[in-house]
Order: structure tokens, then sequence, then C-alpha cells
């Protein structure tokens, strides 16, 4: 279970007092506890969701698709779907609501947590938004989140509310309305603006504040946001490393800066490929257009070694609670990089068997123990989704952190 | 006057009946209306007012510093004096009160508006900070606004409340106590802090937030600041040019960034040297240590007009309210660099020459009109303080954007 005190911050201690449905104690009988599902959230976008869940390819596809989705169902409990405004709701009034409540659905029913990305973003944003005033562009955009949030809630309760807010005004590549309006109001107040709209519309979702910008700026609005009573739920960091691992210095010193508020942090969107780097000179990374970025073995060998400690560091962090990997897999990947855990032919690299030995075997927890007189059994586990067995019978709790004495009837 | 329009905003047009000490209008009088003090702050760092106002000096240095204040005062309007706490107060509980206040009234008495700098810096802090836990230092950090603010108020009502606060919580090059208490904070808690504790004890003071740092990150930290409520009455930004002037694009840049908060903009700290260029690779200008800087014609020149474009761009623009020089003489100057518009041996430079004819010329009203039957006599003029003259009489006004017509006895 690797270093016991690295990652106490992830276990509980629980005791369970054991009755029959008569309310008598079940004593002296060998049960199993066994961890079923991590509290922590592991997982990635995996968009494919959709045209599984829709049905939108051919049988081969669908095929091909859905053993994708079960190496993601074997090791993940945590998705991401697009909502990007523009492919979203390409034609003004004609919503993607039914695909992709299909696709959050499907993977709701198979246990997974499913967060929206994102509410607000200057990228790939409705173009029809630059023929209105920025009046107009803000209302819009408000009616916007109330939709989404209102029509998914319950099924969707996790927002990546706005997106790289720091470059939002100064996004100078074409022009948009959302960066219009981000001038209007600033980036504090875009910021304020958005989430007190999801939050009107969804007051327990979780919402998280998004950049890639992990510089001194990024800290600042933060700070900024938090001091004009933003409710940030969870500190959304980016970590697209296709020039390079980060290295474990790096991330000590960022997640080190980014605990200063004491908020959940999220590592949103990591890339760590296993292919060749990108060169250094590169300064948006959708500038790196090539034809073939191949997975070797050499390279999958040191992804996997990135994906080990990079994985390690964040779980042994108390205040990390979630790591997507952007890519699930080389399929589809962005910027064409191998940037996944599988390859393009769904067969499982290093990494993904790297980070399976982490999540279901190194930070897994499963005890047989004897229950007393009383029926009772303590243990120690990591924090998650439990069953309960013996003999032909089972049943489920959940481990938290504040775990005290609980009576569970078999 | 320059390019009229391109200064607009710094004149009005006012309108005097102009009546005798009875009440009669004075008619037919042709009269000399002149701007003796602007309503733009043209100033530097003056520190030499202290030994001076002191009489600390032999009688030779007195007279040297005389005659530099005296090329000082023929030219500005705006004096900053040094409050560097470790300077103000070496002894904890003896502070340099006296010595400060007979400087500043000193240069008050030659309306010279004065500001003090700064109320609160991680740099050049009291030492004996360090000895107290942290409550301890905020505690003391209080105590001393509200002693500097309230002993000097009506001599000094402009205060840098706090000095760059961007690098205040990461500055690692010493342990100090200020840095200390703003890791506690955070940055824009001590912003906050700072503020409300000064104007707690000055309430129509001048307060600004002044940083060297002008990137991104300083426009999300007052954003952030507005954001919680930090009452900044103007933003003060350093432009200390040791390794080469800005041009014109990148203050253009400065300015277009800063504006949007619509506050009233100070360069509070300039510096464009007559020597040589400091070396682009030195991060930290105090690493740069020479024993001699040499002012040579050829860059006295450059200087010259360097400053002379800076300066106009500056008094062009509609929020700028102030430029400080950093330093006002060679003798003296930070860094040791030929950074005053004045050698060593108090010689005037092209540059004093060039702000004085901006100053004192192309920015001066010198109007002669006759009055009207009424008495009546409308004129436009650049804003600040106004001597009328006709004969031996002399009465003074003040120009305003708000003017109106306005009887004066005379």
């Amino acid at each position: 279970m690797g270093k016991t005190n690295a990652i106490s911050h992830r276990k509980a201690n629980k005791t369970i007092r054991l009755v029959d449905a008569s309310g008598n104690p079940v004593t002296g009988k060998e049960v199993i506890l066994e961890l079923t599902n991590h509290h922590f959230l592991f997982g990635s976008g995996i968009f494919d969701a959709i045209d599984v869940a829709n049905q939108n390819s051919s049988a081969d596809k669908h095929a091909f698709l859905e053993e994708k989705l079960d190496r993601f169902l074997d090791i993940f409990n945590f998705g991401t779907l697009p909502f990007y405004w523009g492919r979203f709701e390409p034609e003004q009034g004609k919503p993607q609501t039914n695909k992709l409540m299909a696709a959050a659905k499907w993977l709701k029913d198979r246990n997974v947590t499913v967060k929206g990305h994102p509410l607000c973003w200057h990228t790939v944003t409705a173009p029809w938004l630059l023929e209105m005033s920025n009046d107009e562009i803000l209302k819009a955009q408000f009616n916007r989140i109330e939709r989404e949030v209102s029509d998914f809630k319950g099924v969707i309760d996790m927002w990546d509310v706005i997106n790289e807010v720091v470059i939002m005004p100064i996004f100078d590549k074409y022009d948009n309305g959302i960066t219009r309006i981000s001038k209007d109001l600033g980036r504090i107040g875009i910021v304020k603006e958005m989430f007190a709209k999801t939050r009107e519309f969804h007051p327990d979702a979780t919402l998280l504040l998004n950049d890639f910008n992990t510089s001194i700026n990024y800290e600042i609005l933060i700070d900024g946001c938090l001091h004009a009573g933003v409710s940030i739920d969870a500190i959304g960091i980016q970590s697209h490393q296709h020039q390079g691992y980060w290295g474990r210095e790096k991330l000590e010193e960022v997640l080190e800066r980014f605990s200063q508020f004491g908020l959940p942090i999220h590592f949103t969107e990591n890339t760590l490929t296993s292919g060749h780097i990108m060169p250094p000179e590169i300064e948006d990374l959708n500038d790196y257009q090539i034809s073939d970025w191949p997975s070797t073995p050499e390279f999958e060998e040191r992804q996997a070694n990135e994906v080990e400690e990079m994985y390690t560091i964040l779980f042994e962090h108390p205040l990390v609670e979630a790591i997507s990997n952007w890519s699930f897999s080389d399929d589809g990947a962005w910027l064409g990089a191998p940037a996944g855990f599988i390859r393009k032919d769904n067969s499982p690299k290093p990494s993904y068997q790297a980070l399976k030995k982490l999540i279901k075997e190194d930070w897994h927890t499963m005890v047989t123990g004897t229950t007393d007189t009383n029926g009772i059994i303590s243990f120690e586990g990591i924090l998650g989704d439990y069953d309960l067995k013996y003999d032909d019978k089972k049943v489920n709790f959940t481990l938290t952190k504040d775990a005290k004495t609980e009576q569970i009837m078999i």
C-alpha cells in the first residue's frame, strides 16, 4: 500500500457492528472488506462515450470504442465530457443536449463521476456570438449556463465553470464573443459573474476555475476571486506536458504555491506522451502540427515512469482530489500526440499497467477479519466505497474521513 | 503649447469677472494670466531635503545641496521623501520623525507636494521585526502606519502605502518580517489591511499601490484589490529603465493595460540614464555593482530625447497625473547610475533643459487680455495655480477642469 505515512490523509479507520436482519450481531464470521471505488477521482477526457451511448458508429467502430471504454472503466471512476459551446450549439437554439445526456448517463450508470467542460471559454465558443452586442453576449452566456446546468443536474454535478481566464481578455488569435465580454468585465469580474450564475442554478455542484497558466498570474487571480467572494470548490490545474515532464521539483513547487488557499486541487488536463518531446520553442501547443507522432517502446517506458511518479506525488498531497488525464487513448488524442494510456489499437501501454497497479493494487484495500462476540470488526482502509462480504452475502458502505462506528445490517 | 488636441484634458476654459475692493468691475484693463504651478505633478525623489532642512552638513556641502535643491525647485512641484522603515526607525521606538518632518515642511513651504515612500515594504524594513511573532509584526506595522500617517497629516497627504506586492511573499533574498506576514495574509490580503489602516488615520489622503512589475501579474493584483474593496487612489508604476528606454510602443502598451481600471496613474520611480545601458541579463537591478558609471555627452543627448518623448506621452495620456524621476541628480543616485537630470557637480544635463522647456514653456500658460465693460475676461490654460496681474496688483486663483465663471477681487 505504498508509504503508509505519505497517504495517511487518504485513509481512515472504521468500526463496523454487523447485524443480521433481526438485529442480532453476526459473530465470529470471517468477512472480506474490499474497496470498490476510490473516493479520489482518477479519470480522463472520455468524449467517445458520446458515440457509444448514442450508437453513432458502424458496428466495427462501435465495437472498437466499446473496447476502449472497457479499458477506461477498468481503472477510472471519473470522466470529462465536452461542452465546448461552438460544438455543443453550432446553430443557435439547437444544442446537443440529448447526445450529451445519453453519454453522461451512460457513464453515470457505470459508476463514473462526470464533469462538464467548460461552461465559459473563449476558444471553440459559439461563432454566432460575434453578431451580438456585448450585453447580448453576456445574456446568451448566462442563458447557456442556466440551460446546461439545469438540464444535466443530477447527472453532471461538476463543472469547469470558466477556462483560461488569465489569457482570456488578451487572447488575440481571433475575435470571439467571450474575449469581448471579458474585456468589459475584467478577469475577476467575469469569473465572479459566471460562478454566480452557475451556483444559482446548482447550489450543490462542484465548481472549478481552470487554467493552464500556473504562474503567479493564476495565484493572484485566485486570490482576487476569493477576496471577491467567488465560491470556488476546486482549483483546476492543467498540466499538458507535451514539452517534457515537469518533474518532481516543479510539481511540488506548483502544489505548494496553489495550496496557499486551502482549497481542493484538481489536475484537470494532464498530458505525458509516449513519444518524442515537442520542441521547447513552441509557445502555443496548438501551433505544433505534425503528420505523425509515434508512440515508441522507449518513450512508453519513460511515460510509465513519469505517470507513476506524478500520480504518486499528487496522491500523496493532501489537497489534491482528482487527476484527469486529458487523452485516454492515442486514438483521437489532442494534437495527434501519443498522449494516451492505450495505443491507437486499444492495446494498453506500460503507463496503463503502471497506473492500474497504483489504483487497483498499491492504493487498494482488501482486508479479511473475524467479527467478535459483539459482531464488531475494525479496519483501516483507503477512502471510498466498500463491499463487505461473507459466505454468499454482500453489503456495501462508504469509508469517509470522519468514519465512526457504524451498524450495518446484512 | 504642443499639440493642442493631445493635451486638451490638461486644459480648461475659464471666465473671470474682476472686481475691485468695492465690488465694482475692473474694466478695460490689460491683465496677465500666468500659470505658477502645474496641477500635474512633476517631481523626483528628493532625499537631500533632509540634510538641508536639518542643517546636517558642513557649510560647503550645505551650499552644494542648496544649489541642487534650487535646481529641483526651478522645475518641480512634487517630491518623494524616504520612509524606509529600517532607516526611519533603526532602533525600535526611536523614529526619525523630527528629521523627516523638517524636510517635509521645508518642501511644503516651497510649494512642493510631498509623498512618503513607502509605509510597507519587504526591503529595507525594520530588522528588529525578525524577533517577533507574525501577529506582533502585523501589529507593529499597523502602529507604524498609524504613527507616520497621523504625525505627518497636513504636511504629507500622499503615501505609497505598499510597495512591490507581486514579489513580496516570494521574495527570497533574505528573511524579513514583511515577507513573513505577506505569506500569512496573501497579496491582496496584505494590500487590503495596509490600505484600510492608512485610510483609517487619513481618510482624505492620496494612497498608492506601487510596483515595478508591469506584467499581467500587477493587472490581476489591482483587479483583485478593487474587487476586495481596497480604495486605491492611484496606481503607481515604477519605470527604472537602466536596461534601456522602454520606447513608445511598450509605454503605450503599459498605459493601455493599466488604464482599464479608470484610476489615476502615477509614474512613481522613473529612470533613464545618461550613461551606458545595463546588460539585459541582470534580473535584479541591485545585482549590478560597478565602480564607475559615467555620464557622457552622447548618452546625455539620448537621455534628453528619451525624457522628452516619455514625458510627452505620459502628459498626453488622460489618466497620468504624476511623474517622479527616481534620482534628481547623479550625486547619490541609486546604483551609482547617471540617472539624474543634473550631473554630480549640479550642472544641468540636456535632459534637464528638455524637461524645463516642456514644463515651463511648451506646457506653460501666459496670456494677456483686456477686461470688457463688465470686468470680464476669458481664457484657456493648462490646469493649475495662476497669478492674475495688472499694474502693480496681483491675485491668484486656480484653474480646474470644472472651471466656471468666477468673480475675483483684486
